[in-house]
């Protein structure tokens, strides 16, 4: 085999460059529908690979993404590689205390949802297996036992992400969701191993003994790491961090374990990723990990690594080829079914609300990336054939969809507005032509009003009665004037900036160089006082202040904005 | 060429894993020396290499890294990949308007310390090329250019890794010379670019054209990336933070390109990394680029990537056996000489004084890292042998050793000591048994002087005088005895915790939980305020105080402080 060569640089540098740039910015696009990441990055494969580049401009796409050779063999390694690391993250973000102490509840859902799919998904398989696409080379049970797993499983992240977004992460429901979920993954990833085991790749490794072997080495393997291991880097990661340096020993000593584990379980002959996650998962835990080295590790592999495995999902398929719409159809069925009815039952058997039980099946139901993972490596292992593995794909990615929407109607949670979501190019007024506080608050209700038609001598009395009454410069430079306007959909802020200063009567005395007007709807008392506590804390900091004044246009300010609030949060 | 195997999948990941371990390791032994962390990822590669492990168990060598096949092309693309983020992180750190800001000075001490290297190499490669190791098939004209180049190129990160150790990256002196520094760099890789394209790996592309018209493309890329590119990027960047998710959007847009830069340069006939360099020039230089991005990609590619590739270049090695004692020397003598008479020379002409120039000239000489990288392209292409190969690797190694204590010795610069440097483990006090400040403050000047034998008594005196004077219980459960001791070589802190606390007569009248008994130098007075506000600000989270309670070691202890003091300061 010859040496790598400048043309493979190339290429390497250019496939790798431009995957990662269409799966981020089409995995932005979806976010901005409120669509996980993962849809977006999996829709750039699919853009750039056989199914709709490959029919358009075949060579362009052989070019970009060839099927063999050098480059063939560098883009695989290096979406193993990517994925090994993203199960890693996946395994930090499990947080195995949580399990115990949402205890019982967390666990009779977890078990109900994983018992009825797998029950379910198993017998199915084995009543119809050719509708479901088995080959005909693949052994009926080791195939019934695939879908019976690939029903079971959840999505851990798909689901934190989704919790997260409506607020519900933290409260007893979505603790409930994220305890069942961990207990899901964890079994679920389990048995596949075993199942990858029953295929045994290497016909002379498929004697049965070396089936007991790989089961015996992966339970046990499982067994120590979320035992001693996970005592051993508890105990470890102190020294880590006080002998090395920081956060950067930690980073490395977190994906050098990941790594070693990745090669353990590769070795036992089941896939490198359930190692990673093993490992993962017993370092998350330690109390002693650091938020610091958590957010990094994510940041870098969960928006670099995964989108670029993701991404090569699509290019190794052909989607519209091997698309079979009853198939599709058949598995979402079944898929949606088993896990909302396991869900349900399982939160119902938990003592929760009928309500409440039916969002946990819903939650329970995003299989997203973990699917996706778990039909790839079918799909290589030959368990599955093309046309399942997009029916799963598929599945996985409605799920994934329409489970934040289900939610949302089931439990209506007043999603709290944050200052991002009320800011608009068109309500930013870089420089305030009134030198007055009530001509400032009549020109920036005026600018509103035009916008988004209403009524400007209502708004502004509204406005200017809450102001006399006290005066809203906070000080330091900000003046927040406020109110809450019936009929409003969603909040509205007008940023006005002057550079001079405007007297709003602060208790420091000096003038408002940034006035916020914040209009929110009659009802949303808890939107008004997060967009105006987030004001006053950003603020706090001068140097943001000084920022603003120096922006152009609206989205300097609005980057300003985004990028320190976060980094002060973090 | 077949697919990747689960034995590639396995072996790729324990290759990664063991060679990343490793090299951390021994970088982080050779920092506690004081040494840059490039010289213990270098060891790393030579101990795990054909040096020292494949002459004592050949096979396992082998095993873990195999030379030719599938891994060994995995390895390769990994390297590389590895490699040209790095130069993409050390084109961030280059800040274009610092070579203006300093600009005469340091723009005199660049261009002579990169022409009187360039033209003493040259001519010295002209004048003996062989005992310099030219390959008969290596046009010595190429040869000389390649050697003055490698002789006129600095080591931007490791100089200012250096100079901020000393605490001089922000002095007037230091500024100079990192101008120096990026200006040689800058300089030094379009020249090295040059010297690529007149190798012309293939001999259907070595016309004269087709080298010109390589130039040509290179000078065009440069130029265009650092006027037309660097604008660019700066109006792109607040659309970047405004309309993505902060801050992966960030992290992608800065990888994604440097990876199309890379793979542009590798395409026209030079390598990947000059284009990784340029684009990371460009976007360092931006002003909208936030400390967090550069914060987070800097963590994860100089401590995982750019180890990953220097403990890869002792793997291609045998430096036993390429090791040439004569020419060693011989490079390492005309390295320092032209280097140090360039660096002094300059900054001479600039203005500077004798001592400072010295100074200077050390800073200048460390090749570090960009030599390495230089000599192994040389080496991939051809232009260089084995042994020269090796005589440079230890020149650049052995420049960045000596720069550090050199400029100490020259400058004598007051060192000031963290609050880390004075914390040793004999010194912590889990449980003090005092109840009264005075018995406290006895039982930890004990403590101090049974360690490093200094005189109870008289240390005893001087310390509750000054605690007696004013005391020094800041609040917040934190009290902070200290005294300047004559004769004492460095600070040392003695850490005393009481879980009932002992009644220092705080401000906020609350009893000290945790006593620091600061001890320093009689002469530095710096290193005291230090020390003293370092722990001031420390413990004003109130979380640090909780969770020192909560330790039960000293490396526990040592663990929180570490970690959280910098996550608080970045």
């Amino acid at each position: 085999m010859e040496k790598i060569t400048p043309h493979n640089i190339m290429l390497m540098m250019l496939s790798i460059g431009v995957l990662l740039g269409v799966a981020r910015i089409l995995g932005e696009i979806v976010q901005r529908f409120h669509q996980p990441a993962v849809v977006g990055e999996l829709l750039a494969g699919v853009l750039l690979g056989p199914t709709v580049l490959g029919s358009i401009a075949p060579e362009l796409c052989l070019f970009l993404f060839p099927q063999n050779g050098t480059n063939a063999i560098i883009f695989d390694a290096i979406s193993t590689l990517a994925i090994v690391l993203f199960l890693m993250v996946a395994g930090i973000e499990v947080d195995l205390s949580t399990i115990w102490k949402h205890g019982k509840v967390g666990l009779k859902v977890g078990i109900i949802s994983i018992v009825i799919p797998f029950i379910f998904g198993f017998m199915t398989a084995m009543a119809i297996p050719n509708m479901l696409g088995r080959e005909l080379h693949v052994n009926q049970f080791t195939f019934a036992l695939f879908l019976a797993t690939a029903m079971s499983i959840s999505a851990l992240p798909v689901i934190a992400k989704t919790l997260m977004d409506m607020d519900l992460y933290r409260s007893e429901l979505g603790m409930v969701v994220v305890s069942a979920a961990i207990f899901n993954d964890i079994v679920g990833w389990i048995v596949f191993a075993v199942v990858l085991s029953l295929m045994g790749d290497n016909p002379s490794n498929s004697g049965g003994n070396h089936i007991i072997f790989t089961i015996f080495l992966t339970l046990l393997f499982a067994g120590t790491m979320l035992t001693l291991g996970r005592w051993l880097i508890d105990k470890t990661l102190p020294f880590v961090q006080a002998y090395t340096r920081w956060p950067d020993g930690e980073i490395s000593f977190a994906l050098v374990l990941a790594l070693l584990g990745a090669a353990f379980t590769e070795w036992i002959g089941i896939h490198a990723i359930f190692g990673a996650f093993l490992v993962g998962a017993a370092i998350g835990d330690s109390s002693h990990l650091r938020e610091q080295t958590r957010v990094t590790i994510s940041n870098f592999i969960s928006f670099i690594f995964a989108p670029l495995f993701f991404a090569s999902i699509g290019l190794r398929v052909n989607f519209f080829e091997h698309f079979d719409f009853l198939l599709v159809i058949l598995v979402l069925i079944i898929a949606c079914f088993c896990k909302l009815v396991g869900g349900v039952i399982g939160a119902r058997w938990g003592g929760m609300a009928l309500r409440d039980s039916w969002a946990v099946g819903f939650a329970m139901n995003s299989r997203g990336a973990m699917e996706i993972i778990l039909g790839l490596l079918a799909l290589e292992a030959g368990i599955i054939n093309q046309r399942l593995f997009v029916a799963l794909v598929i599945m996985a990615i409605i799920t994934s969809i329409i489970s934040g929407p289900a939610i949302r109607l089931i439990l209506c949670p007043a999603k709290p507005w944050r200052l991002q979501d009320a800011l608009f190019s068109k309500l930013f007024i870089r420089e305030l032509r009134s030198l007055s506080r009530q001509d400032a608050i009549k020109e920036m209700v005026n600018v509103v009003c035009r916008e988004f038609s209403m009524d400007q001598t209502e708004v502004e009395c509204i406005v200017w009665e809450r102001e006399k009454a006290m005066s809203t410069g906070i000080g330091k430079g900000v003046a927040l004037p406020h109110a809450r306007i019936r009929g409003l959909s969603s909040p509205l802020v007008v940023v006005g900036i002057s550079e001079t200063g405007i007297d709003f009567d602060s208790p420091d005395g000096k003038p408002a160089n940034i006035i916020f007007l914040v209009l929110t709807p009659d009802s949303a008392l808890e939107s008004q006082l997060n967009i105006v506590s987030e004001i006053a804390k950003l603020f706090r900091n001068q140097a943001i202040l000084q920022g603003t004044l120096k922006t152009k246009t609206f989205t300097d300010f609005l980057a300003l904005i985004k990028s320190q609030a976060v980094s002060k949060q973090t």
